[in-house]
């Protein structure tokens, strides 16, 4: 007799199956993790994840990056409920917009002002149209493999693009300071901006987090320019520090783009500038029907001021390092070579020999299995609500998974 | 002795002029509304509205388009505070979005297929992207002053756009199905889609429905060349009909994007396609950090069932001829031309000899006056919340504010 029992996460793929294309599309479709992962998830707190077979997970992904204080942190819990007794969508912004552009103004050294948009590539588009209208030039120079974004002009993958959506795109290489001078060169008097991301965190490779001299070369040459130097703080933004990415190497944007982990999870994008692209600013036309809502400006204005009172990012550091120096530790006893790069509060884990990454599958799948979500290829993100008692059930989990892996 | 004294509403503006790109940005920027126009609001209730000096309104924008239900519905808020407790932006989606897409494909006859984003624009954008994936081909036809999002691509305002942003971009006239003809026949073998509004809702102009034989005449042509019918519902869905606008005659889109009154009020976008375009829809890469968040889609859910059980689209449209027919009458007794366009629920209320909008700005100032908000140029929005009560109260503004006109 042929028992079939599927589980509700197998149901609900066979659902998805007929009416979203694919059963599910973008970053968050399971067809980009090994067999064994979840597609679907039906509750979070703080650092912990359920899936909807009932499963639980301290979780190292933090919705890519969104959560920042954990899953229904009760301080953001508490704005946002007293915005939404008073209202969320209305006909034009609530005080809340002025209050987070201020806030944003008195924290991020290079920030004037700031605009507010939905998604992360709303705001890297926004800067790329302000670096243009400001400039009146074309050209963008951006980083070989760099992620900004999933539309046209930025998307990874050329399906349904056209070569125009691209022809003012040029290229240099991340930390190369001669391969960007090049590219400056090329784009001779039609340069408009240069966009950097806060680190190299291209997908399935090791990160590299931005040198120094390299950061004030680009400003540098942005500055003899005329151009904007665009900082794509939307992934690592909140998390190294609250100042903007680059203020951690010692420079600072003309426009920086930020989005995941401003608002802890409530969707929301942000564009800060300078003085210098006030005026386009004012003048570019860019909107959205939600972009003026209040609810999840309220939510950010709670998220920065508990990163700020608990030093979030120093935190998420230390609980980085303690997992980042357990899995030195592990690995090395088990005689396995792994590379961890990044900054701590955005580990990305490799092993040596890996060509098709069938280590780290077998890797990530043995601590999904002991209620730890890993992921074998992209960054991954910690939150101020993992705790070092977390991190030590996660390396109990690594230890266990390392020993699977040594066993083959 | 000069004694000034300001009003919140002109505290926040003075606080957002140093902060936000000139004091704000978009469609909700009040600077293109006359004075006396507040651009703060505090709280909403159903079809009423609060500003932050506290007058209350009964509102006829809807924050343009998104409230269908009126504020703070009940429905909508417990399906939200059930999500909330649960959870809404998680490493993957939730068992809601297998929902909604099932709910939209079978409320909607073209739609095999439902996606999910956050701005009207991320769908827009997202149909056009899979019409050329699908296709090959790369010419989209658009109809002269269609408004269709604000990236490069289809932004109403050039500055920061470049000629290569709008390449393949051809262009006919609505409901003049021989213009169509003759964009079809220029964009030859290259062509891969027709774009068109629910109908025709241009800013500042008269509205024109959908002619059917146009309808009828597009539909034949993208058939005819295998290309996308992608219909922007985006402003019109789920309040003239929950089936697609373009259901009304008779005629189904291969590609619908949809945004605004889709959560009353929470950030969601949506895209349905047919069979033809799932392939395509399954390789495209298109995503964003909130895109598969929860809460948006439970209050989804609740809205589209309560739009049913009232049917919503009726209710809106008796309440919209209440006040058509009432504004008539008022604009008949005063001896002022008026033209009233559109379809009721989405009525634009215009001024005859009235080229530079003085009388349109002078009519909404007086009826705002007396707590009715309505806009001089751009169409407006009735919601299933308006009663005969609400419209009679807005017709007493506008008898006097017609009356303020006759005596100027």
């Amino acid at each position: 007799m042929n028992v079939q029992v599927d589980t509700p996460d197998q149901k609900l793929r066979a659902r998805a199956q007929r009416v979203i294309p694919g059963g599910m599309y973008g970053h968050m479709r399971s067809a980009g993790l090994p067999a064994g992962y979840p597609q679907f998830f039906a509750r979070g707190e703080g650092c912990h994840l359920w899936d909807v077979d009932g499963r639980r997970y301290v979780d190292f992904m933090c919705s890519w990056g969104p959560i920042v204080l954990g899953h229904k942190h009760p301080a953001v819990t508490e704005a946002v409920q007293r915005q939404m007794a008073a209202g969320d969508c209305l006909n034009g912004p609530s005080e809340r917009m002025v209050e987070l552009a201020e806030r944003l103004v008195g924290l991020i050294p290079h920030a004037d002002w700031a605009m507010f948009a939905k998604n992360g590539t709303d705001a890297t588009t926004t800067c790329v149209t302000l670096a243009r209208a400001a400039t009146g030039r074309r050209k963008i120079l951006v980083a070989k493999g760099a992620y900004h974004g999933a539309v046209p002009w930025c998307s990874p993958y050329p399906l349904g693009v056209t070569a125009e959506d691209r022809a003012h795109l040029l290229t240099f290489t991340y930390n190369d300071a001669a391969s960007l001078e090049a590219a400056v060169a090329q784009a001779g008097d039609d340069l408009a901006a240069v966009i950097v991301s806060a680190f190299r965190h291209d997908y399935g490779l090791d990160q590299e987090l931005p040198d120094a001299a390299f950061a004030r070369r680009a400003r540098e040459l942005c500055d003899a320019r005329g151009a904007a130097l665009i900082l794509d703080d939307v992934r690592a933004g909140f998390r190294l520090t609250l100042r903007g990415s680059w203020d951690l190497v010692g420079v600072q944007p003309d426009l920086s783009a930020w989005s995941k982990a401003i608002a802890n999870g409530y969707a929301l994008a942000a564009v800060t500038g300078n003085e210098r692209f006030r005026d386009a600013a004012s003048k570019v036309f860019v909107t959205g029907s939600f972009w003026y809502s209040a609810v999840s400006m309220a939510a950010s204005l709670a998220t920065i001021d508990e990163l700020e009172r608990i030093d979030g990012p120093r935190r998420m550091r230390e609980m980085g390092l303690r997992l980042r120096q357990g899995i030195a530790a592990q690995a090395a006893a088990a005689g396995i070579g792994v590379r961890q790069s990044g900054p701590p509060q955005m580990p990305t884990l490799l092993f040596d020999n890996d060509p098709d990454c069938a280590k780290g599958d077998r890797f990530t799948v043995e601590a999904l299995k002991r209620g730890v979500y890993l992921h074998p290829r992209h960054n991954m993100f910690l939150s101020a609500a993992h705790t070092e008692a977390d991190i030590d059930f996660a390396l109990e989990a690594t230890k266990e998974a390392f020993a699977a892996l040594a066993a083959r």
